[in-house]
């Protein structure tokens, strides 16, 4: 799937531009710099989010008239286009809507920044666009304060990732770490109680005392979290299942993960 | 995606046949009766799940190595093939991992034969198989006694659907019904509390008094349940979700679900 970084069939970013009759500006030509943004739920979200920066909207008349109040207060351009017109300038079968949002991908966040108290999610090398998307639309459900991922074999945060994530890219900031035994190294440093999943872990995650600030760390399916990602976490845990099947889909073994710490947080009166 | 219908390009069934070396049967030549199940998980699950019927078994030597004992238990024919044979028999973009399963589809079964204290997801119209795929395999890892979904506007239970759900297909037999509200009444005249999630329901999951039998019933993502649907529930639950997001991906609120309902009947003691 086309994200960022269009290719040549695409060439969304200059098509996009000339289309819109208004001159190239410099910072528009670097392609690497845009985010498309598609989907109707995704784009009102971005719309709304006052850490999204926007360059224009491509929408049908229909979604035009449904965005223009958004649209309106945000200052941005809205390029009226037929739904085909769309479709040639968003990635390749991508379920637009009828909205193309052409912004700045959000700036990414320090760990430094991250809160004192803080629950954040860290993802060892998950790469599919539309499990990494559905874990930030239930992380920003469940008010979790960053993703922690690292810069490499991680999925681009825009195109297919954004539409998965219906709107999550807004609320959850995304902290792109060089080295994630490092980075967990830092959190513990922080006071993080670092919890890994590991279905072979020795605890389930319901037996663990748990109180903020925590990082839940999370592996790609199959190969699980790394040998020096485990290692830096204080312990690891594995969900309790009744069934025939241990192992879950990334994503749907994060929600369960967060149900039963936000469960376990509120009743620790967290 | 291809299914259980391959397509002319594919012509999955009568070609992998004859390079079968035998006869074609006149049970092998109805196409729609035959289900590719592909990924090695799913085919390993799908070896060891007597319920299932077989066919035979595509796979490279590698797999077909790792699949022997399986394979052989099963007394299941094994044709030996390149990576790229297997890529032409499979759907297109399947993500077949060197093995395709050519199986029969799982029997379904009757409203009737669901257990008197079951625990069962009931789908109103959820219509992507990589979600109900995920919701199979989660529903797997829950013990989940059946998934009971509309005949019409759900996905085939086969490819890219049985890869998504890694195994949960042979775990979790189907009820498919022709009238879901109907399907509803009769599920109560059994005695089961039937809940609908709904984000506008007046009660939280968590703070329902929950026992077996239970059927758990989703939406479609967007639509939600339908109005019939709604109104044959005993009790509409939202999710209590604490952060700006108030909606889940239909296979993560089926996991947060699952893991309340789970939690709150292990404490009652079911």
């Amino acid at each position: 799937m086309g994200e960022e970084r269009p290719d040549s069939k695409g060439a969304v970013g200059e098509k996009g531009l000339a289309h819109a009759g208004r001159s190239v500006r410099s910072e528009d030509r670097d392609a690497s710099d845009v985010a498309q943004i598609f989907g109707f739920h995704s784009v009102e979200a971005a719309l709304r989010a006052p850490r999204r920066k926007l360059i224009r909207l491509y929408a049908t008349q229909a979604a035009a008239t449904r965005l223009a109040g958004e649209a309106a207060a945000r200052g941005i351009e809205t390029v009226v286009l037929a739904n085909e017109e769309i479709s040639r300038r968003a990635p390749r079968e991508a379920v637009h809507q009828g909205v193309l949002l052409e912004a700045r991908p959000l700036a990414p966040i320090d760990l430094s920044e991250l809160p004192d108290r803080g629950l954040v999610i860290v993802l060892d090398q998950v790469t599919d666009p539309q499990n990494v998307g559905a874990i930030l639309r239930t992380g920003a459900a469940f008010a979790v304060d960053a993703l922690v991922t690292t810069e490499r074999h991680s999925p681009q945060f825009s195109g297919a990732l954004a539409k998965s994530a219906s709107g999550g890219l807004e609320h959850v900031p995304i902290c792109s770490v060089v080295n994630l035994a490092r980075a967990l190294q830092e959190l513990g440093d922080r006071g993080y109680l670092r919890v890994g999943l590991d279905s072979e872990g020795p605890q389930t995650l319901e037996a663990l005392s748990l109180s903020r600030p925590i990082a839940l760390a999370l592996g790609a399916e199959g190969r699980g979290l790394r040998r020096l990602t485990r290692e830096n976490c204080d312990v690891l845990a594995r969900l309790e299942m009744p069934g025939p099947i241990k192992s879950l889909n990334v994503s749907n073994a994060c929600a369960v993960a967060l149900t039963i710490v936000d469960s376990k947080l509120r009743a620790a009166g967290h």
